[in-house]
This record gives C-alpha cells, sequence and structure tokens, in this order.
C-alpha cells in the first residue's frame, strides 16, 4: 500500500485540525520515506529502541504518539543522530499523531476510559467522564492500577466516588480541572500530576496513573484498526517505563 | 521587631539576586503590612489553609517557598479572595523566598541533602551532589522513602549507586539533568518527572519524592533560624501532601 | 437579589463585547463575593475613600467606571491592600464598567450630552456630537463650567461654535479628532488634553473639562437606573476631584 | 561656521546619551542639509508655524525641543508635507533636543526652577527639587501662574509648603512621584496631570502648569547661550499655547 | 482631473487588497499634494533623477512601482531631502502601485509574459505560466535577453523547454519555486537568484533577467493605460539598470 | 585523530565568536559521529552531490561554509533525509565555519583578496580593501572574471579605480557599502547584488561575481592548511554553479 494512502487513512483515525496549536510541525509525517507501505510499527515514543525493534521486524512506517523532533533545531545531537540512522538505513518513514489522537474518536481517551471501565462516556474538551460503582478514593486508585498494571500516587481521600475524568498523557491542567468541576467530577484520572494543581484541586480525588500507562493503551488499540487493512502486517512495539513505587513511611 | 528588618534578615538568608529571572515580582515582600512583628509562621505555600493557621497563632508574617500569586492577575478570584481576606483581617504580611532560597546556603536543597544523609557535598547549580554507601536503586528508593516519610516513585535499575544529585520541587529538567550527567551522576532525586525525562535520562537512577516532601524539611529548617530573632514567636505550618501509592501490578 | 442576577442587569446595560480591547480583563465582576445584594454603591473610581464611604452604607457591591487594578499584578502593595481589605471585611463586590459603559446606549457620553443640552445627537464612534446655538470659544467653555460644575482650560477661539463633539474622560486622542474633523465639527469638549493634540487640532475649539466632571454624572446617572430593581438600595458616592483653576497672567 | 561643529556644541549642552530610550531616533540632527550656518532659530515645536518664521529670519537651522517626526512614517501627511516643503525651499536643517536636554545642567528643568525662584536646588532624576519660603497650594499655584505667565490648574490643599519638585512638560508620572514622595515633597509642579494620578498622589499638592509654559522658558535659555558663537544669530519663535481657564462652579 | 479621481482609477488598475501584506504603508498615494492633476509622469523608482526628470515635464504627479521611503522613518537623509525637496517644490505628488500591479490584471506580470511572447497563460500565484516551442536553456535565455534588452546569468542545462513561469522582480523565492515545481516548469525568469536557490532548484532552467528588465515593461505599459484620460498627459522615464555581462572564464 | 581535536583546530582557524549573531546554531559541529578523524572533505555547501563524494573518498568529516539546516526544523524533508542519509550511513561528521571564516584571518575574504591580486589589504567589517593599477569597470570586470574563473555581471561606469572593497558572498548589503563610501572605495567586488542597492550606490562601480566564485577559493585553500595535519588526508569538493552569461542586447 501506498504511504501516501496510509497517511490519508491515518488521518480519518486521527484528523489533524483535532490537533492542539501547540502541535503545529509535531504531527503527520515527520519523515516521509518514497517507500511502498507493508508492514507498520506503533509505539508511543520514536526514539533508538523503539527504531531498532522496528527495524527487527523490518518495518516501513513508524508510527507514534510523541513525535522525534519537539523543538525544530539546526543541529542533530548524538541521540537524535542514533534514532535518525536507524530510520535512514532501514526505509522507516515516520508519522505522528499527538493532541489529535488524543480527542479522536477511538483515540488514547476512548481506549483509557474504556480500558477502566466506566460507563456512561461524555466527552469533555480532550478528555472523557465516564460513571462508576460508588468507591473510595483508594479503591478506585487500586482498580486503575490494576486495570493499567501501573503503580499510581493519588491523593484527595472521597469515599463515595461516582462520577470519574479521564485524560491520558499529562491532564492534569487547570483548563481541564475547571472542566471537572463544572461537570460535578468526584475523581480525575491523568499523569504528571504537580504540587500547584494538587494544591488547587484538594477537592477531588487525583490519581496519577503515569504517563506510558494511561497512553499506551491507545496506541495498542490503534493496531488492531490498522490490522484490518489488506496486506499490511502490524506490530506493537511496547516499551514499558520502568517505574516503581515504594512506601517506607 | 520592625518588618523591614526581618526583611533584611530574610535577604541574607535568601539574597534575591540568587533567584531564577522568572522570579521576578514572586519573590520578596508580597503583602506588606505596617505591623511591629512578633510572631512569624513558616509554610511552604501561601493559601486560605495555611492563613487560617497563621491567623490562629496570631502571626504577623507569613513566609512561604510558593508565592500568593504566582500570574499577574487584574482580577481576583474567590480563592484569592479568601486567602487575601484571612491575611488582611489578621494583618499578616506575607514574605516569598523561592529558587533564591533554593540556592542559598542552608537553604532548600543543603536542608534535603543532609536530611537524605549525604556526605561530601558539592554545589551543582541549583541542586547539591553528594555520595553514598553503594546501594541499589530500590534500596535508595526505600531509604529516600524513609527519610523523607513520603511514598515515591522511581525507575531506572542500578545496582551500585554511589553519587547521587538531589534537587527540591520540580528539578528534573533537561539542564539539570545534563550536569548530573557530566558530574557521573549514579541517581537524581527530585520530583514532579516527567515523560521525557524518563525516556531521555533512562540510564540514571531518578527518584521522584513529591514536590511536598523534598522541599518541606527546606522551610521548617528555616523556622529554627527564625527563632534566633530576639522576642520572635516562630512556628512551622505543615499541610502534607496527603500522596499515596498503590501497586497492584 | 442575587450577585448572578445583577450581573445580567449590569451587561445590559453596558455590554461586555461594546469593551475596547485593552479593557480586558478590567471590566466585569473583579471580586465576586457570594453574597445577596441589597445595598449597591456606585462611584467613578475604587479606592479606599470610596469603599470606606461604601462599607459605612453597608454596600454588598461596589459599580465603578475605573476598576481596582489596572496592569496586572503578582504584589499587593499597601495602597491596594487597604481597598481590598475594606473590600473583604465588609463582603463588597466589585464589578466595572469602563469603556463598555462609555459606548452604551445612556452611558457615559449620553450622560455627558443631554448634561451639556446638545441637540440631534449622533453617535461617533465612543462619543456623541450635537447642536448648539451658536456662540464663541469662551461662551461655549463658560457653559460647560457651569453644566459640569467644574473649572475648564481651552484653546482655539472660534466665534461661531454650532457643533460639538464630545467624550467623557481622556478622549482628545488623534483618531477621535480626526472622526471630529470629517464630521465638521466646531468644538470638542473631553479632558486630559495634551500638547502634541493641542498644536495638531488647534483649528477646533479645544475644551478640557477635566475627567471627573466629564465621567460622573454618567455614574451617577446610572444609579437612578438601578434603582428600579425591586428590593435594592442604591446610593452614589462621589469623590470631587478638587482641581481648580488659577490665573495671573 | 559650520553645521558640524554645531552639532558638537549642541551635544555638549545637551548629551544624547542622557536622553530616556523612547527618544531614540528622535533627537539629533533630524534633517541636515549641508549649508553653512549663519541663523539659528529656536522654538519648542517643529511644524508650519514655526518654520515660516524661521525661514521669514532666514534660518540655516531650527534647534525645537520636540521632533518633527514622532512615530517613524511610510508615507507623508499635508501636514508634514507642508513642513518639510518650507525647511527644504529654504535650506532649514532641522536638530531636536528632547530627554536629554530635560536632564541636562542648564537644561529645561534648571531653567524652570530658576524662573520658579525655588532655592537650594537638587536634582532628581529628570527634575529639580527646590525650597519656597512656606506658602499654600493656592498661593503656589498663583506664583506659578504669575512667573510662567499661564494659567494653572492645581488640586490637593496644602497650608505648608516648603518643599517643590519640578518636571517641565507631561512630568506626572508614578516613577517622578513616588521619587517626589521618598524626597518628601510638598508640591509637585508639571503638566497633562491625569485623572489617576491626581487620585493617587492627592496627598501633594500638583499644579499644572501647562506644556508649553513649563517648557518654553528652557528653549529661550538656549538662544543666550548660543549667541556667544561667533558670527552666528540666533532668534526664538514663540507660539503660545492660547490656553485659556474658565470658572463658573 | 482631480487627484483623487485618479486614485480611484489607479486601483481600479492595480486593486491594493492584492498586495502583500509587507507591503502595508507602501503603496497608495505616499505623498498627496492638493493639486489638480494635467500631467503624470511613471517610472519604476521614486528617486532624484526621475524627480527631476518629472519637474522637467512639469508633472504633478509621479506614478512608481518602487515607493519612496521602504523602511519607516523619523530622520530625513540627505538622499531622502533631495528627493523630496524636488517633489514639494514642484507640487510632484507620489503614487506607488507594487505587489497590487504584479498580482493585477495587465499589471507587471502580464506584460512580462507578453513580451517575452510565450502563449496559454496562466496565473500562478503572483506570477504567471505560459508555453514556448521546445528550446534549450541557452536558446531560451538568449530570447530573454533580446526580448527584454538586457543580459542575463542562467543556469540549469535543459533541451527541451517547453512550460515558462515568469515574476517580474526578485521572484526566486522558495514559495514560487516550489508553486513551478507543482507546475512542471521547465524554467523560471525571474531575477535577483540566491545561491542557495540556485543550489535547492537546480533541475529547473532559473534566468536571471535583472530586476530592472523584468519590471520596468509593466510600467511603461502602464503610461499607454493612463493615456486613455482626458486631458491627461502622460510620460514614462526610463532609468535604466547600466548592468553588463562579461565572461572571461 | 580525534574528532574534538580537530574542533579544536578549526576553532582556531576561525573562531565562533567572530561569526554575526544570526549564525548562532549555524556554524560548529552540526552533526557529531563518535570516530576517529583520518579523511577529512571540504566543500561550500552540505548537501547530497556533495555528501556522496565525501562517502566516496571515505570522509569521516565534512568540512562547510553553508550548514545543513539553515532554518530550524521538526520535520525532515526528502531532500535533507537524503543528505542525512549519506552522512550516517557513511559516518560524516558535518562542520560548518560560516561569517566567522568569512572575518578569519587567512578566511574567505583574505584568500579572495589574494586571489583578485589586490595590494596594501586592510581590513574593513567583514570585508578587506585593497589596491590595483588604475584602470576602467569594465577592465576590472573583466580581471575578476578571469581571476575567479566566472561570468560577472557589473554597473557603474570608472574609468580610474584604484581602491576596491571585496566581500565573498552576498555582500552588497547597506551597512558594507557605507563602510565603502567611508573608505573612498572605487568599486566593490561581492554577490546577489539587488536592484535597490544598485540604485542607491550607483556612484561607486559594482561587480557581481557570483556566491560561488567568490567563496569557493576560501574553502579551497582551507584544504592547504589541512593537510599540514599529521596523518589526515583532505579533499576539497567541488560543486561548480554553472551560472552563464548571455548578452543579445
Amino acid at each position: 500500500m501506498e504511504l501516501v494512502n496510509i497517511v490519508k487513512i491515518l488521518e480519518e483515525i486521527a484528523p489533524p485540525e483535532l490537533a492542539d496549536d501547540f502541535d503545529e510541525g509535531r504531527i503527520g509525517l515527520i519523515l516521509g520515506l518514497e517507500n511502498n507501505v507493508e508492514r507498520i510499527a506503533v509505539a508511543l515514543d520514536a526514539n533508538s529502541y523503539v527504531l531498532k525493534k522496528a527495524a527487527k521486524m523490518r518495518a516501513d512506517l513508524l508510527i507514534t504518539h510523541h513525535t522525534l523532533i519537539f523543538h525544530p533545531i539546526n543541529k542533530i545531537s548524538k541521540t537524535l543522530a542514533e534514532s535518525l540512522r536507524i530510520a535512514l538505513e532501514n526505509g522507516i518513514s515516520l508519522y505522528s499523531m499527538h493532541t489529535n489522537y488524543d480527542r479522536a474518536e477511538g483515540g488514547i481517551n476512548d481506549v483509557l476510559v474504556a480500558r477502566l471501565g466506566l460507563r456512561n462516556i461524555e466527552t469533555a474538551e480532550i478528555g472523557r467522564i465516564g460513571e462508576i460503582e460508588p468507591c473510595s478514593s483508594a479503591e478506585l486508585a487500586a482498580r486503575v492500577s490494576e486495570c493499567l498494571q501501573t503503580p499510581v500516587m493519588y491523593a484527595g481521600e472521597q469515599e463515595d466516588i461516582r462520577r470519574v475524568m479521564v485524560i491520558g498523557g499529562s491532564g492534569f491542567r487547570s483548563e481541564f480541572l475547571e472542566i471537572a468541576r463544572e461537570n460535578k467530577i468526584d475523581a480525575f484520572v491523568s499523569s504528571e500530576l504537580k504540587h500547584e494543581v494538587l494544591r488547587a484541586y484538594g477537592d477531588l480525588c487525583l490519581i496519577d496513573a503515569t504517563h506510558y500507562a494511561t497512553e499506551n493503551p491507545g496506541m495498542e488499540a490503534l493496531c488492531s484498526r490498522l490490522r484490518e487493512l489488506p496486506g499490511i502486517e502490524v506490530e506493537f512495539i511496547g516499551q514499558p517505563s520502568g517505574l516503581k513505587a515504594i512506601d517506607r513511611t
């Protein structure tokens, strides 16, 4: 299948116009090598670990959530050179879908909310809101940890959580938490919880389930959708964060 | 003791010129009420919880690490109004020392490094570097958890950690991690670890010990120093983050 | 009456979308305290003099033309602290209507033009244009002084003034004077006349009737409109500029 | 005398490095025509009225306080075209000295303070501070009106004024009024007093003596200094503001 | 004919809204002197050479492609003073039409494409695309040199050129060359070819026919159109670039 | 020889601090691959043509005047991908010296001035000034064409040229031409002459000798200097511009 046609399909899955403004230049075809695409690799990040695996499976295209070059560059660092070398030597094109795939139907956040088993899902800006059987903060945190197979950190003791908002990645931002409040949310699941947010929204149960564990399911799910394409092999490349929790208090 | 004289002493403890540029307008006397100061409260944050406690102890001055108004404002939110009301009604002046106190001798990072029991301390930009008896990542994480009385998250398995860099607050920034690498550090203790940093510096043991637990000791230690002032009562107001770790993987 | 409903009515009187861009953040509810509103104070400025009067009359809301915090702040000056203390201790919410009320029907400039007794009124950008019986510059200046009860300064000797443009506040700006010229105006009444404007538009009779005297009537007039609200007491708080003219040439 | 040598002398009188940053491009030789200079005209403003007078006296150079082109231009308005035509047809070069001459020794503010008969003069930023026999606001205002031959507006009733700060032109700016307060000033003489300044510094006697009347003496005084140059005729071109005060309250 | 009516006609010929954004302030009536227009001069540039010729022919209006003041100014250089003096003394208004006339129907590029004898003309952004009898780069370069009566420099050897894109003035910009590629152009005629463009688009035949020679025909052609106005004399003022080619390789 | 040591030598030849501000991020080690350097290629540009030649000669390092990535990027175009692929597959590091090498002793402009046979050389900002036997514009243009083996375009007929200023690359900028005038230059040799410069400096003989021909000699000369390094092979990769002149006027 031609790369240009794959791109069209990817743009249907995650329409570029759904992306945040700051993602300009960071989504879409980051590196387009004129090959015919037979094998697609999917992963969360574009780095040398992932690219080596992609090369091993003889992928023609790597689709990631995070782009290869975040801040525009004039010089090529050793880390970037290593990734680029693998991509260029092995003819692996790079495609990135970020906040457009977060918002998209069936994207990062739809997959996340399903994985957590929430019901009566609504869309709230980039995130999703759903309902659960009433439970406490500790119970919800345990459930998240199990469902996403990750250690979690949480704060905000609540006894009767019914409505939960989720955003994969670093979603603990004021604008989203204000939306949570307006929507009478009891708990908020995302990652990279900062001190100032914890202080300002301490009335909610806040569960930090790590960036990787909240976004990775969405990328994994992308594979199944792409496998429906005729004559295309698709493989997911996992790269766990390795984060562990310890508590000796 | 006059407020103006307290300010002079605070500027010796945490010289304003040590602050980062972005702290302009965010350190020093944030609200100066013309009272004589007899009672000083110290805390990490300036919010209504802390101010109520400060009012109860009849403090004339509250010293915090984080300022009251981070982004400049034209309007006064309800949250801010509540804090201001308590401060103004009770005549509590506000003083903030942030990155200047992070860098200062005997400040946030010096206290943190001492609390962790590191030896042969050197200063490395805003942070500190010290040595420990050789240990593994899991062992160091456990030690940090115990010393700071906080759950921690960590990544990067290492078996022979000897040199550790620490920065209180959100110190997992590229510029500081580059310094860590140049200094042949094995482990880095700070907070608010982001996914992109974890990926880029996965060769180090990275321990996220929470913003509160890494900075609060430095503010507590400030109390003892201020208690030496004649005729001044000083009290520390703790406000734990409430963060807990759960792991059901 | 609930504050939120008062705000709706105020937004009908002075629709926010009529405001100049630079008024962003400077109009609307500047400080909202969750009280029920029974007594409203109205004044030109939000300062401690006015707030003390508002507190004495037990106002729940103070409506002013000029906002409390013009340039965004991180720190709270003593002057601001004093105003805030009175507002917060006495539960006085603050609402500001500025260039939106200048432009609004029945607002600052409509009241001003009526007070001066002009006829056949037209709207010209933020200002108003009207007609008078033919008179000289000195006669018009005397009339303005009498009608607005203020000393005035004027320049540009004219013998046959028929058409007059008025703008309350500091309206002697090139863009408005160009509109005056295009509209064949003979005289322009506003305040804060600068040297460069005087030089550039010396062909017109320019009457500086002070900022206070040209805007205050509009705020006073607002009171009568608000008194129609059921169960609401309204009081105007005057605070004359104290300006006097002396001429010993 | 060659223009280049006149310029050197003018730069000694008003060193360019004393100017405010915003005066960049607005001071010095604005239009240099390669003539030998025999006759110099001096005035406050560079406009067609002044240039016509300068042409009549056959001036080779016009020195003004305010420059010809304030905001940079791509197009030439009719007003500017008229001024330029006179200058170019009559070979009149233009030179401007603004805030550099305000600050300079013997410049605008030194002349103003002398004209008002103040004693024990000190320099305070761009302005000057001096002492007078104790008097009231009304008495000082009357004295200023007489000395500068201008109507004045004033506010802030004081009975015992002893220390006065003066700044020619529009000097009622917060930064200067703060300096006044720090210097325990009782009265401040300048021009273009705005409402917000009047409100914020109502504890001082503020006398608005018009832009023209406070700056013109400094330009007139420049003439006497230039008349000492050998073989140079110098003439001052006055252009009164025409401002009059009327009070019918 | 009144200047204001001439301007209307010029705005029909080269509608201002067709201009590039960077031309703001650089097109239209640059200097408007209130004369009745009887004689119009047309030229490529507005400089003292052209203005002297315009004065000699007693022109009331000079229309040029390049404006008099490119970068906004506060000061008047000697070169500009000389041009202005001639314009003002002789009552010559100035009007400029730049990228709006490049794009306009019958403007710079339409005239250029006709002069080169291209066929089946299409518009491509600011430029034009046309067809020729198949020829080599050397043959096309020779033809351009003859048609425009100018030495040319060219690069990119092609044997079968059929489609040519032309842009008068400095049109060798990436955005236009990308359009050329998308349109399957063989050769591109414009001026001020830079090294980096030559390297990036070496697959095309690039012919640099000088700025003057590619734009001047369009201005000359404007004359014939203006001569149709009743009672108006029109004269073109040529000012050849004087560029010559030498090759001793 | 280690790359890091080569870099030190290159920084002695062209000290980075001599570069223009706009060259930030565009000079120095653009791509550093950790190899030992045995073979160095030198060229004017870093593109796929040059890199292929460099790969063929098994170069470990390519030194160019123009950098690989001019404007910072987030995405990798096909053109860039091709260059990068060759560099990365063949382990060719990239180093760029631009305006620092223009200014450096023995750099671009020193080599150019020597190639043209000028005498009594002085440095004038980035350029050089030298003397020749008196000649006409046509004679000088012919000499430049011969010495640099390039067609040239020139303008400005002069009969008695004695002093010449030269700048390799696009040096026809106002700031440099003003320096030329102050230094009483008769002719100026550089490249990429624009219409506006030609008009403004028509009193000088201006010779456009192409970007390539004026800069390439300086890069060639660098080779001889590098050949002195022990155990290093150095090769120059020429890539002529292909520009030809035709004149059918």
